[in-house]
């Protein structure tokens, strides 16, 4: 028989750059399972993966919230809220009680679009948020945000001269999920001197670059939080981007996971696409993706998150409902994630002290880590660092020796992958080069989450690779 | 603007049929609310979902594996073990302590091709079923079978024309999923009057029927046991299929998740692909797919299964490892869920007494029901039902009266589903129609699983339903 080779397979998948879980990544764990050898010569104690926004990932100290847990070990076991009475605060054990009513076993499919209970949880949650009202039926309970931008990208593209407008920089997600539905990812360049803004002159200038080419944009991707700049968008800047939905006829697709990640809310604050939806009474068809991996919660692992239709047809939404029946329901144990962050404890419950302390501390520390290495960073010579206000982020520019750049080239690789190994190799820090998400020509960054564990010694790492790296190719 | 209608969107979507969710799922769910208001006016007090093999849904018995859910449990609080020292079995605090170690947090992602340390479990089931060895490294953790499915036939499918052999009738998944990847599916039918047994003569049939339609088949799918057909594949098929499969070059999709499920294992073994490829020294590229949501586990709601690579190039292995990579890794809570499937407790631990009485009391109720249902059926007038040695349903073809055939198709509907609305309407009892998993021109049937509760009752009620349309359509 003729082998099974890569020529014979999906020519677009082959083409799929995931640089968040690229070569860097690979080599990471390569280095961490060669730390576990005695003498293993490495020059650092600990590889920190820095390249993915992982709040409770080994070697870092974010915890889970206690609430989520609890509630989640009873649906697990209820036996466990007679077989041992005292270990659970009662508004656990009463949240557990009204969740097992609901769903029965946690072990059975859930509503295809999620356990309809939840889904009026999420409702109240995003009407308190924006005080516009919410309906769960058009909220779909989803694995993670990751599995709702692939439905609505494969729903939206119906030809490969079909374009969605990504930010770029860009979450690889989108050209990777682009790439297995065969779309055209189309870029318009975020303003980094403007701390990452997003010019909506820029956005103009893709949609009419597309036209000239023949490539009609069904919809508009928007982060904001931004990842991996960690921006936070203006509302009128938001209230222009609904507008340009309106004149071109696009659906807005809001990437919003990074809304609980706000460093500083005296100064910044979240506002939604949905909130600016409603209040400009306009009919731009919108998908707001949320996650339980980010923000306080942090509970990558569960897979849970939601998207909210807003100014879909019935129509539409059935067809969206169809399609989510096809792989039978997302996890519960996501869901029931889900519920709790939407739906934490109140003034007055038992469980409410100690649920915020432990939110109060996660924000601070996290706050706390993004000024300190932005700084640190700023303080290096030819690095220039946006002082991010929100999502998990920094991304770093760092002007390069173009003897470094040259020898990169000679390599057959990008500059700033060249120099992200280099500080892999010395320090144990796994970083994301800027080419894994898309940059101006001739600029190089790296995007660094601000999770780190001791945040003075592993600022110090970054520090002191970036001089030894600039002394070395200033002798070259 | 221009709203946003369906003809905007991609029409292979439009077209996807996932009959088990479908028009009389929907309907049902209508019923059970419409059952909580007091006099509903409705002939029965429950709707039974016989539409979808959810062993653990409400309404119904099969209780969860306690060992699973007493090591989920720690695994989401692990505080409980010092709380409550006394409640947890030994062998339970040993397990959830080893993955705790391995695994750290639960909330955190996992290795994306799923946690090293269960894939190594996984690797020493399949070791042990087979008598073939099996490398962690080929096997991949993913939310049930349905995401490796998706991901394969996104792999494999490089043009409109490019076809996949499934067989007929066949679990709607795999044309959903081939809709969502543009792809063809190429029918073969299966042989109901010897048992549903596949007869690779029709096999070859469509291979020639595609080759001289200018459709290039790329994989072979085999459901074994069979869904809808619940019939069990002679190993000297296998072996046909296998060399088949050489001679067309053909990658082997084996649809393996019944594969515990088998009623009487004193006429009846599974046997995998991988062994008979392995016995064979077969170069074919293999993936079997196995899941944690049937069987005696029944854990749909984690979402939790995998997928083992046989004779792949390291090449494509890594191109999947990719892709797997896109959505950041599968449920933690499936992946824990399958590591105390494929690891029950053995002779000697604490919980083996358990675990084996669980088992052997789900194993035993499922073979029971599927043989009384399957005695009932075949004793109605115009129904005959082959007895399933395996899986989770029976297929039984009915024969519907030329007046009701006609009636349905003046209405534009399919005649079994217009029969199967009629049950659920009378009984409560929802179940799906053949047509929704295709069957022979002319012929009729439904799919019913075997999970109800009180088979007399429940059997009693289909029975009755059967004679009265007979009666009411003989008037006709």
């Amino acid at each position: 028989m003729r082998p099974l080779t890569l020529d014979a397979l999906n020519p677009q998948l082959q083409t799929v750059q995931y640089a968040v879980r690229g070569e860097l990544a690979i080599r990471a764990e390569t280095l961490r399972e060669q730390l576990k050898q005695p003498n293993n010569g490495l020059p650092f104690e600990q590889v920190i993966s820095s390249n993915i926004g992982d709040p409770q990932q080994k070697g870092l100290d974010q915890k889970p919230i206690t609430f989520t847990r609890q509630v989640a070990a009873l649906m697990e076991w209820p036996a466990l809220a007679e077989l041992a009475p005292d270990v659970f605060p009662p508004d656990v054990v009463a949240r557990a009680k009204e969740l097992q009513e609901e769903i029965g076993s946690i072990g059975a499919y859930s509503d295809s679009q999620g356990v309809p209970l939840i889904r009026k949880s999420v409702a109240n949650f995003i009407a308190e948020r924006d005080g516009h009202p919410a309906s769960p039926g058009d909220i779909f309970l989803t694995a993670g945000a990751c599995a709702g931008v692939s439905l609505l990208l494969n729903l939206l593209i119906t030809a490969p001269t079909d374009g969605i407008l990504i930010p770029i920089p860009q979450y690889p997600l989108y050209t990777a999920t682009l790439a297995q539905h065969h779309g055209t990812p189309v870029g318009y360049l975020l303003n980094e001197a403007d701390g990452w803004s997003t010019d909506p002159e820029s956005i103009r200038a893709a949609l009419a670059k597309a036209a000239a080419e023949g490539v009609q944009i069904k919809a508009l991707v928007v982060i904001n939080p931004g990842n991996p700049t960690g921006a936070l968008l203006a509302e009128d800047t938001m209230r222009t981007l609904v507008t340009l939905c309106e004149e071109h006829s696009l659906v807005l697709l809001a990437d919003e996971v990074y809304q609980d990640n706000v460093h500083d809310r005296t100064q910044h604050t979240f506002v939604s696409f949905k909130k600016v939806v409603r209040d400009m009474r306009s009919p731009v068809p919108l998908v707001s993706f949320h996650s339980i991996s980010k923000g306080v919660s942090g509970e990558c692992g569960r897979r849970g998150g939601y998207f909210e239709l807003a100014n879909f047809a019935d129509g539409v939404r059935a067809l969206v409902y169809k399609l989510v029946c096809v792989c039978l329901a997302a996890p519960v144990s996501g869901q029931i994630g889900l519920d709790t962050m939407v739906g934490p404890p109140r003034v007055g419950d038992a469980s409410y002290a100690l649920w915020r302390e432990e939110t109060r501390a996660i924000h601070a520390a996290l706050a706390e880590r993004t000024r300190a290495m932005a700084d640190a960073l700023n303080r290096l010579p030819g690095v220039r660092c946006v002082q991010s206000p929100g999502a998990l982020y920094l991304f770093p520019q760092i002007t390069l020796p173009a003897t470094a750049v040259a020898s990169a080239r000679e390599a057959g690789k990008e500059p700033d992958a060249v120099y992200a190994m280099g500080l892999l190799e010395a320090t144990g820090i796994c970083v994301v080069p800027g080419s894994g998400f898309g940059q101006k020509e001739g600029e190089w960054h790296y995007r660094l989450t601000c999770l780190c564990p001791g945040t003075d010694e592993y600022v110090g790492k970054l520090v002191q690779f970036h001089i030894q790296y600039l002394a070395e190719w200033e002798k070259a």
